[in-house]
C-alpha cells in the first residue's frame, strides 16, 4: 500500500456497466462473460471505492428477476458498506427507443419512457441515491428533417419538469445532472456539450433541481476543452455530478481509462476539482478494453483510481512549488481576480487612465515558462 | 435579373471586414490592395445588399483619420440607403490584446478594451445600429495553468454589465449579440460554442440586453450540428444575428462562400431561418479566397446571397411538396409538437396505458425516405 | 421508372452485410430480424443491383449449415443474374481476432486468421469474384505501447505476401484491395488512410497484385478530402475497387446512404469515377439507420442507387456547359496538365524567362465563380 | 546545469522561423520586432542546439542585401559551431504562390517555383545541408474543381524529379524530404499525411533521393496516431527528418512546444527516435506563444530541449523496468516479431494447426496494464 492506494474518503466511484461491459462493439460481439453485480460491488470495495452507480437494466445483468435482482444488490451494499450516490436509466439500448425516450418522435415511446424514469427514480431514493443523471442518448438524429429540434426542445422541457415535479412532490431530495455528448449513437445528439446543457437547464420549472454531469470524453469528442467547460458549470455551481474517462480527441467515444487520454487535461482537471469547490463523488465512467480478460477488468478500475491520486499528488505540490507562484504571479493569473473597475469606479472613470499602449502591448506573459512547469511537475521532475 | 438576384428587402448585409479582406494568413502576406469603405458601401448596394456592418477599425481601411473616415462613411450609407443594422468592436488585431480584451489577465488592458468597446458603441448607435456584436476572440488560452477561468468568467460579466448598464443609461436600444467560436487564435476560447454563450447570458445582470450571432463555420470547427444550435437559440428566444458562410468541418477558419461548406446543411439552415422566426439580416461573414482578385470578391460576395436565395425557394417547394407533408406524417414528425401528457393528465395517469412495447419497438421510422426527398429537391430533380 | 432508375449496366454492387445489418451498435441491441442472403439476393437485383459481396460469415446470417448457405446462395445468383465481383474475410466480429488477425500478438491467432482468409479466398474463386477486400479492422491499438507497430507491419506483410503467393498459385486471377480507416473499432488502425495503404503496399513482394478499396467516410473520418484521395489512388493506377456511402466528418463511423453526407464532395467524386478511368463496380457501404424498419432497408438500398445517378447526369451536365468550360479556362485549371517544361528544355533555360513577379501575383484564379458554377449544377438551378 | 541540459550530442536544432516568428497570425499583426538570424544562432548555440535551419526568405529577416545576408550568417555559424542540417525554400508567403508553387494552375508560376528552389539548393549544398525540405503548403484547393489533381500530382512529380537530378548532376549528395499536412493555409493540402507523401514517393524517378519530414501537429491535425506514422516511415527507411511540435487534435496549426500537447504521444515518439534506428537532427519546427515577449522565445526554445531529455530519460527507465519487460512479454508484444510461419511452411502446413479458438479467443491481452506502466513512468512515481 502506497500514497496511490485509495480509500472511501476518496469518494471514487464505479457505474456497474463500466466493469461489467462484455465489449459489444459496433464490429464485434462479447468478450467477456455477464458479470454479477453483486460481485462487482464485493471487487469494487476490496479496491477501495466508495460507491456505485447504476442503470435499472445493469442490475439485471446476471439475475432476471427484478425484485430478486434488487434485494441481493441491497444486501451487497450493506455486506461491504458501497453507497448508491447516483442512479440512471437505460433508455438507449431497446430497440423501442430508437429514435430516443423523452423526444422521440412517437408519444406512446415518450410516455412509455417516463414510466421507465419514474420506476427507477423510486429504486434510487429507495436506495439513497441523491443525483439521477439523465442522458438521452438516442435524443437525436442522423438527418435534419427528421427531427423538429425546437419541439424536441418543448418535449425534453415537458419531461423533465415532470419528473422535477415528481420528486419534490415525493421529497426524495434527488436532484438531476444532465449529461452532454455530441454524437454516437446518433448522428447529432441533443444538447451536445456543457454548454447546450447548462443553457436548457435555465429554461426549466425549476433549474434548481438540475445540473449537469459532464464525461472528460464526450467534450474531447467534439475538441473542446474539458478543463474550461467544468470551470464554467462550476461557476454557475451547476457540476451536480462528472464522469471521469480518457479519449483522443473527434472520434468514436472511447471510453478510456482516466488519464489514459490527455495527460495534461486530466492533471489541470484534478486540480480544478481538488482545489474548484467539487465536492461529490469521482465517478469512472470508462469502458476496460475488448482486449482484455476478467481479471484485467479490476486492474483497469483500480488503475483509474491510482492515476487520479498520482495527479492529486501532483497538483498539489504544483500549487505548493515557490516557483510556480512566482511564475503565476509573472503571467499576472492572480491579477485576473482583481475586477475591472475599483470600488465605486463607473466606466467614465475609465477616461481618466494614463495608458501607454505601447508598452502595455509589449509586455510579455511568459506562459510558456508557467506551462512548462506544469509539464515538469506532471513528469515529476520537480516537485 | 433572374429569380435569384437580391434586393433589399432580402435583407442582406456583409461586414466591411469581408469585401475589404487583404488576404493576409498565418503563412502569408497580403494579395489585396486595401479597399476604401466607401467603395465597399456602393458595390454591396449594386450587388442588392441591404446593409453593412463594422469593427471600429475597418472604417480605418484607407482612412486614418477618424472623424473624416466616418464622414464619408455616412455619406456613402446617405448616398446608397444602406443601413448598419450591426457593429463590433476589434479586440483582437492590435498586439496589446494579445491576451484578450475583457479578460485579460493584465487589468490595464481590460479598462482598454472597455473604453474601444464604448467609444464605438457610442458611433454604433449614432449609425442606427441596433445590434452590438462581441466576439471574444482573444479570450482564451493555450495552455490551463495560464488563465483562471472562473475569474475569467468573473471579468467577461463584469464587463459586458457594465457596457449593458451603459446603453441603458444612454437610451441606446442597442442590445448585444455574442459570438462563440472555439478555438483560432487561441488554442481554445471561452464561450466556445452556442451553448457555452447562452448558458452564460443566465448569469448576467440585464439577460435580456444579451443573445447570440452564431456563425456557420464556428460550430462546424467543433463538428456540431449548426442548424441544432440554431434550433435552440431561437427557442430560448436568443438569435439577435446570424453570421452566414461555409466550413469543412473541424479545421481552421475557413469563412467559405455560404452554401460552399456544407450545402445540405446550408439548406435546412436557410428552411429553419426563413421558416423559424428569425428577422434579423443574413448576415455573411466570409473571406473572399486568397487566390482572387479585386473582381472576384464582388463575384464572391454576390454568390452568398444569390445561393441563399436558391435554397429559399428550395425550402418553400420543400415544405409544398405534399410527398414532403405525407413522408414527414409517417416519420411521425409532427406528432413531436403534441405534447406527452395530454391536458390534466399526470405522470401518475400514464400507468394506465395500455403499451404493447415489442409492437411500439419495431415501427420503423422512415428517415431515409424523407431525407432522400430533401436531397432531391436540393438538387432540383423534384420541385 | 424515370432517367434515375438504376440497370445493370450502372454496375451497382451492395455488401450483404449492409441490408443485413441488424442495427446493434455501441448502445444498443438489434432492431430489425436477420435477413436471409438468398432474398437480399433477389431484393437486390429487382431495385437493379448489378452484384452482391460478401464477408465469409454473411453467408450464415440464417443459415447455420456452411455448405448449404453457399448451395441456396449460389442458386439465388443464378436465379437473378446477380454477379459476386468481389468478397472479404470478417477479421472482426469474433472474440478470437480481439487483436487483429494478420497482425495479433498471438501467434497462433495469425495463423488462425491466415486460414480463415484462405477458405474464403477459394470460395470468392469459386463464385467469381476478381477483387478481395482486406480490411484489417482489428489491426491496432489503443495505447503505444501495445503494439510494435514496426513488427506489426512485417506480419501484415508477410500475411499478405503468402496469399498473394497463394492466390497466383492457384491462378485464381484475384487482386486484393486494402481498405484503409484511421480508427474504430480500435483506437488507432493500421494503415489509417488512403495514403498509408498506398505506401505499404509499395513494400509488397508483388505491389502489382495490390491496390485499395477507399471508403467515403473513412477518410472523412480523419478531416481528409475523399476527391484527392481517389484521385492519388487513381493516379498511382490502385483504385481497384471503392466503398461508397456518407459520412458527417470526425465521429464515429456513420455508414450513410451515399450523398447524404457532404452532397458537393459526392457530386466531384461521382464525376471523377465517371470521368477518371475507373472501371469496377459501384459498391455501397452503407447501413440503413437503425431507426429504420425492413421495408425502409430497401428504400434506403434504392436511395444510395439514385443519388448516384442524379449526380452523374448533374457531373454530365456540367461537364458540357459552355460557362463551366471558360470557367475552367479562366482559372487556368487546363494549364496544369501542360508540364512545366517544355520539350527539350532542362532547368537551365527556366533562368532565361522573362517573369515579371509583381503581374503574376495579381493575377485572380476565379476559384469563387468556378464553384459557384458547380454548386449551381448539383442544385439544378443550370442545365 | 542538471541532467535535462542540452548538448551538442542531442542533435537538437530550430528553423530560423521558429524562433523569430513575429506571431502575425489570421487575426492580429506582430507582437514581437524582427529577429536578427545572427543573434538566433548565438542564443541557440548558448542553450546548447546543434544546428539551424532555414527557408531562403528567413536570411533576409533583418537584412535585405542577400549576400550580406548570406555572409554574416556564415561567419555566426562559424563563431559558434553551429551546423546547417536542413534547409528549405519559402514557396507559400509571397503573393505569387497564392495557387502553389510546383503545382500551381499558372504555368509561369511554376517555373518561377523551380528557380527559386533551386538557388536556395545551390545555397544549402553551399552551408553543407544534407536534407532539404519540401513543404507545399500553398499546393492544394478550397474547392475540388479548382484544381485537376492528377494533372496536379503529374507536376508534382516534374517538378521534384527535375530537382533530383539537378542534385543528382551537381553531385551535392542532398536528400529530399516531402512533409506532409493536411490542410492551412490551403481547404485541403495534396499529399496530407505521411501516407500519402510514401505512397507519392514510390512514383517518383529517384525514389531513394526522397523521404518525409513528418510534423507531430500535422499529422494531429487529422487526428492521426503520430507514433503509428512515424513507425511506418522508419519501416519504409524514409524516416530522413523530423519536426517536433505539439498540438491539441484537430484545429488549427499550433506549432506549440514539444511536450506541451500530448504528453503520452511525445514520450512514445521519443522511445521510438531513440530506439528505432533514426539518426538524424531532432528539430524543432515550434512557434512561440503570441503572448510572449522577446525573453520569453528562448524560455520556450529551452523547453523544447528540455521536455525532450526528460521524456528520453523516462524512455531508457521504462526500457529497463523488469516490471515493464514482465507486462510486454505477458501483452506478448515481443511475440509479433516472430514471423507467423515458421522457417519451410508453408499455408498449407496451417491447416495441421490444433487450434482451440474458444480458449484463444478469452486470452487477455493485459495491454490496461501494459499502458498504467507508462503513465506511472510519464509521471515518474516509478522508475
Amino acid at each position: 500500500m502506497d500514497a496511490y492506494t485509495p480509500t472511501r474518503e476518496d469518494h471514487f466511484t464505479f457505474g456497474l456497466w463500466t466493469v461489467g461491459w462484455q465489449a459489444v462493439d459496433p464490429f464485434g460481439g462479447a468478450t467477456r462473460a455477464p458479470l454479477d453485480p453483486v460481485e462487482s460491488v464485493h471487487r469494487l470495495a476490496e479496491l477501495g471505492a466508495y460507491g456505485v452507480t447504476f442503470h435499472d437494466d445493469d442490475l439485471l445483468a446476471t439475475e432476471s428477476d427484478r425484485d430478486k435482482a434488487i434485494a441481493v444488490f441491497k444486501q451487497a451494499l450493506s455486506d461491504t458498506g458501497l453507497v448508491v450516490p447516483m442512479a440512471t436509466t437505460n433508455l438507449f439500448s431497446d430497440a423501442v427507443f430508437k429514435d430516443g425516450g423523452l423526444t422521440s418522435n412517437d408519444r406512446d415511446i415518450r410516455r412509455h419512457a417516463l414510466r421507465k424514469i419514474r420506476r427507477n427514480v423510486d429504486l434510487a431514493a429507495e436506495l439513497g441515491a441523491k443525483t439521477y443523471v439523465v442522458w438521452g442518448g438516442r435524443e437525436g438524429a442522423e438527418s435534419d428533417g427528421a427531427k423538429d429540434m425546437r419541439a424536441a426542445l418543448d418535449r425534453y422541457k415537458e419531461g423533465l419538469d415532470l419528473l422535477a415535479a415528481y420528486v419534490t412532490e415525493k421529497g426524495y431530495g434527488i436532484r438531476f445532472a444532465l449529461e452532454p455528448k455530441p454524437n454516437e449513437p446518433r448522428g447529432d445528439i441533443m444538447l451536445p456539450t456543457i454548454g447546450h446543457a447548462l443553457a436548457f437547464i435555465g429554461q426549466l420549472e425549476r433549474p434548481e433541481l438540475f445540473g449537469v454531469n459532464p464525461e472528460v470524453g464526450h467534450e474531447q469528442m467534439a475538441g473542446l476543452n474539458f478543463v474550461h467547460g467544468i470551470a464554467q458549470a462550476l461557476w454557475q455551481g451547476k457540476l451536480f455530478h462528472i464522469d471521469l474517462n480518457g479519449q483522443h480527441g473527434p472520434k468514436y467515444d472511447q471510453d478510456l481509462i482516466f488519464g489514459h487520454g490527455d495527460l495534461t487535461s486530466a492533471f489541470f482537471l484534478v486540480d480544478l476539482l481538488e482545489n474548484g469547490g467539487y465536492e461529490g463523488p469521482r465517478h469512472f465512467d470508462y469502458k476496460p478494453l475488448r482486449t482484455e480478460d476478467s481479471d484485467d477488468v479490476w486492474v483497469s478500475a483500480a488503475a483509474n483510481m491510482r492515476t487520479y491520486l498520482i495527479l492529486k499528488e501532483k497538483a498539489k505540490a504544483y500549487r505548493a512549488d515557490p516557483d510556480v507562484a512566482e511564475a503565476l504571479a509573472a503571467s499576472r493569473v492572480p491579477e485576473l481576480s482583481v475586477p475591472t473597475l475599483a470600488p465605486g469606479e463607473t466606466l467614465d472613470d475609465l477616461l481618466a487612465d494614463d495608458f501607454d499602449e505601447p508598452t502595455a502591448a509589449k509586455r510579455g506573459y511568459h506562459f510558456s515558462r508557467l506551462n512548462q512547469l506544469a509539464i515538469e511537475h506532471i513528469t515529476g521532475v520537480r516537485g
